[in-house]
């Protein structure tokens, strides 16, 4: 039995449970005051381009996204979302548990574009009738987003462009941001992401750590007192050491994307076995997680051999599954996936 | 330069951190729904004689207190605290950022009685002014409390059976649990604890793991759909593996009691020195935390050689300072210790 | 200049501001413990044909839907509205900010049916995917809708039916609700909205009261403590009798029902009026709201002789907008507006 | 059968009734935008000497509690109030329905002074404890407190100077400013609120008006948004000319502080009444409500004759009640309390 759930199916990489080994028993600090979330916050600073990025450790994505969204969105703000965004869809009302509102709007593939932003916001100018209404104050994206999918420096910086235009800044959802940066259809940067972005995020869990998720906010922005907002929040992890020295692992000697590249790379070899057996594809998708539509005979034959997801029924007979790469993925896996197939 | 700063000063227990590395490359489901997500909850219903109970791990003691008071209150209760307690002092308003007041009356030693609870729980009835007030809903207390002391088994059951007169359920929060329950002075089991609250909660991330809290729904009162309950409170652990393993190992022979004795015996052992130089306490702590009054003068003189907590100014010349023991607690540091006093 | 902007452009009914002046200086209790509040609600269970319903008087529309959603929804759960309903789109987030989310499905002419909830239910039985969702809990409709549409009672029924089948409870807003049920296309009386709701309101400030909803609890169903959980949303009004003599005065002699048969009464005039000079209409709504498709040329041309609500842009030289009637609309502003059309 | 029970027992002074009938034909925009408000907000910058104010119009006092603290503090930040504060003991936990905690501090007659908020708002000062721990961000009192004292201008002045050396906000609460400004211990005048204060809000529901109370922001610094910031709290009336029209009853000719004085004249009369019967009063008030000590069986015997409050036991034997007197107190009406005492 073999699995391509999810890219969190495993621990965390050898080399950063190697480091969480080697640091056990040294005396530190607590709530991220130790030195290890301080090299890794530095490290993150330097692989940005960003020497001034303020850098926060978070435990988990939805908690990300909650912490980040609630705490820089004003009273009267919401946050604007593709109708699949993660915060929309999949976080159980992270969001409206703060208050503030989910506003959505259609995109394609994922992503949302500057004409989807500018139609809504235009609403908000001309007349008063905005007084009733949530108004946009943050766009949200996800880089890679919930369909794998990536968007492209051009339109990163038409989106951030757009977005500023009417006041609203920009966060980058990267919970997968290693597969977004080492997509072979990629030109974009971590530079790039944090230039084109008031705040984002570098995807831990999903990505080789335990656990963990590091926010970076690029504009000298980190909202005042952020600790005792964290912690109101339930967020703020006693032993911050152990996001510090998984961080800092993670960003010594190229260690996160070599993990995005090796990814990216068994999703390619994936997505050949699927092309030769001829399976079609419900989405283009230059990253980790790859959508295939499955005939359900075939899907409840393969049900004891390999773990996949569901995504969603594609007509009376097919399914879209989704089979996930990390860097656990193995060539014994795939091999054996080709054969089964 | 040795440290007494806190019990949280080190990574997880070498037992603990054994069971991760050991597990790290298993394919494991996510979100709690891991075999040792469940091992770990059977023997934890195990140890508390509770077979019935529903066990559920989140990360820290914020958010756990967070998850579970604002979960089990009604939409117009509150919840009951002695003035010092965590969750009214030093959470940052976690508990008021789920809407929900806590309501305060003075106790002693960080301790409320029956008669604390009576009293305030009495205004609730008798006459209709109550309905401008938030209703007491559920008395919180912790094992042990924030100066070290702990309840009898006689003042657990008194409270109990007082807050339940008022239809208010019992929230332990056991933070430190390990070390109360080894207290030389304790006569309360972790049977009791499960059989006199209506929820409590086992500390993992201040007794030997590098995070995790095992919340115990004693009574079959689990809050319905609960997973997205604590999904949507940011609290919903991808990667539910790094849970579970640390408290099966925690809950696998013995373990979390040893490790509750050890740091007991060398807090003992810490009492007696801080005696024999001649030292007062602030409280007379049976457990891991020791509050002792110090001058000054000899605190400067003890900055660079030891790292304590501070306390509270205890007068002019004088400071309350907090010294904690743990399983990483060494002779050689207590030898030193005594060294400098 | 005359106006048709709205149906809360003048002040109260007379003969609701009679019972004011008359009752004035009474000596009567606080918070709605009032004879007058007992008194509206007595009559209002008789015209609901629903002698055990529990009646509730808020101040405001957004008040109330605020009030009633977040206290009847569970805490993992959402409500259900049509996209253009008032909770989701024009109450500037009061949902949200009680911590739920609004989920929205598209209906037609600002209604739902029956198969778009079940469309969007049925995707929370049969996968684990919806604990990462937001369970639908309760289904809004508006009656009439935004869009001054009504529901037959055919439609009532089978939504009613569906909702109960997935474990969720019908709120209908009835902030016009006097329009609705005297609407000449209607088939549905208040006995029948009671008994194919859960919870619904009868609209005051829309129809001849200063300001005032009554809520009515049709199943005996009002949440337990439901003045404490008014009282910290900031909506328990101290002088309930504003809204008790108001809703008494509302329901005595038939009131309630004359003032939306006047209103229905002028609208159908109205309509006439716009049908006569040639314009079309952007919805066929069979309430007291009209929505004309008007050139912009036009538009301008009449903005100093009479006021009506700018609704959306139809095209590049047209604009839907809004004509309402009310218990104050008279024939001489009828026929003023036929003269300048 | 008399009442002193409070003073919202009657309906409007009969001269704000007066201006409600005579409007109520008009045809007036909603939402707080018609010529009426905006002479009423005129008519309190003048009487407030302070011409750049802003002020809103809002319907109870919880409720403007509630919006005004939620929309000034910032995220991490709570209020501080005496323990016997409005928002801390009797709204039911509305503040902290916004998600912020009400810190309280202990005063004296319902007072606070700038010792007590030094001394609180010392600790988040020298070391770092404070991160876990609500900042206080404003100071709330009330003119006049719960008790019915006051304060002088010299205290306002110093709680006002101390507030701001910790940078913390001033919101005075003026639920029953008239029987404040009008007592005749007072040394305050509205200017003096309003210099002395960044917000406070002029008490209508208490003092004369139907519904109503009046925000005034003294320093220019209104939330931006704030028409939907309270939309969203359900807080914005439709028909704002309800709030409009009797504040400009309120403040035109000098009716305001006439109904003060007129119930402070009153009060004046009861305390003698009381006095010379040879009661004792609970405190020294010198406004409108009077806290008489009572023999309980004497208690009993008044029961069907006059109604008071309850407000605290006072011994075996004994009762506080409060007796209050307002605009409607009659000369009747002491007459024959003096006859049963």
């Amino acid at each position: 039995m073999i699995s391509f759930a999810s890219d969190y199916i495993a621990g965390a990489h050898p080399k950063v449970l190697k480091r969480l080994v080697e640091t056990n028993l040294e005396t530190l600090s607590g709530y991220g005051t130790d030195p290890y979330c301080e090299a890794a916050a530095a490290k993150i600073r330097k692989a940005c381009g960003c020497p001034s990025a303020e850098v926060f450790f978070l435990t988990g994505g939805t908690q990300t996204n909650q912490v980040v969204i609630s705490t820089m969105l004003k009273d009267y703000e919401g946050v604007l979302s593709e109708e699949t965004g993660h915060v929309s869809a999949h976080e159980a009302g992270a969001i409206e548990f703060t208050g503030h509102k989910v506003l959505t709007i259609p995109g394609h593939d994922g992503k949302i574009d500057p004409e989807g932003i500018k139609k809504f916001a235009d609403k908000f100018y001309g007349d008063d009738s905005h007084e009733h209404m949530v108004f946009p104050g943050m766009v949200y994206i996800s880089f890679p987003t919930e369909y794998g999918t990536i968007y492209s420096k051009a339109e990163l910086e038409a989106i951030y462009k757009t977005a500023h235009e009417y006041k609203m800044t920009v966060f980058i959802d990267g919970a997968r941001l290693a597969y977004g940066l080492e997509s072979l259809e990629a030109d974009v940067t971590m530079e790039d992401i944090a230039s084109l972005s008031d705040v984002f995020y570098v995807g831990g869990t999903k990505c080789g750590a335990l656990c963990g998720e590091a926010v970076v906010f690029t504009k000298g922005n980190m909202p005042a007192h952020f600790v005792p907002s964290v912690k109101r929040r339930g967020a703020l992890l006693a032993k911050g050491r152990l996001l510090g020295v998984q961080f800092d692992a993670l960003f010594t000697d190229g260690l996160y994307s070599e993990i995005g590249r090796y990814a990216v790379e068994k999703a390619e070899e994936l997505k050949k076995i699927f092309i030769e057996k001829g399976y079609r594809f419900f989405i283009n998708s230059p990253t980790n997680q790859q959508f295939v539509i499955m005939n359900d005979e075939k899907l409840r034959e393969l049900e004891d051999k390999v773990t996949c997801s569901f995504w969603e029924k594609y007509s009376e007979t097919e399914t879209v599954v989704r089979f996930a790469t990390s860097w656990s993925t193995t060539a014994e896996e795939l091999d054996y996936l080709r054969g089964i197939l």
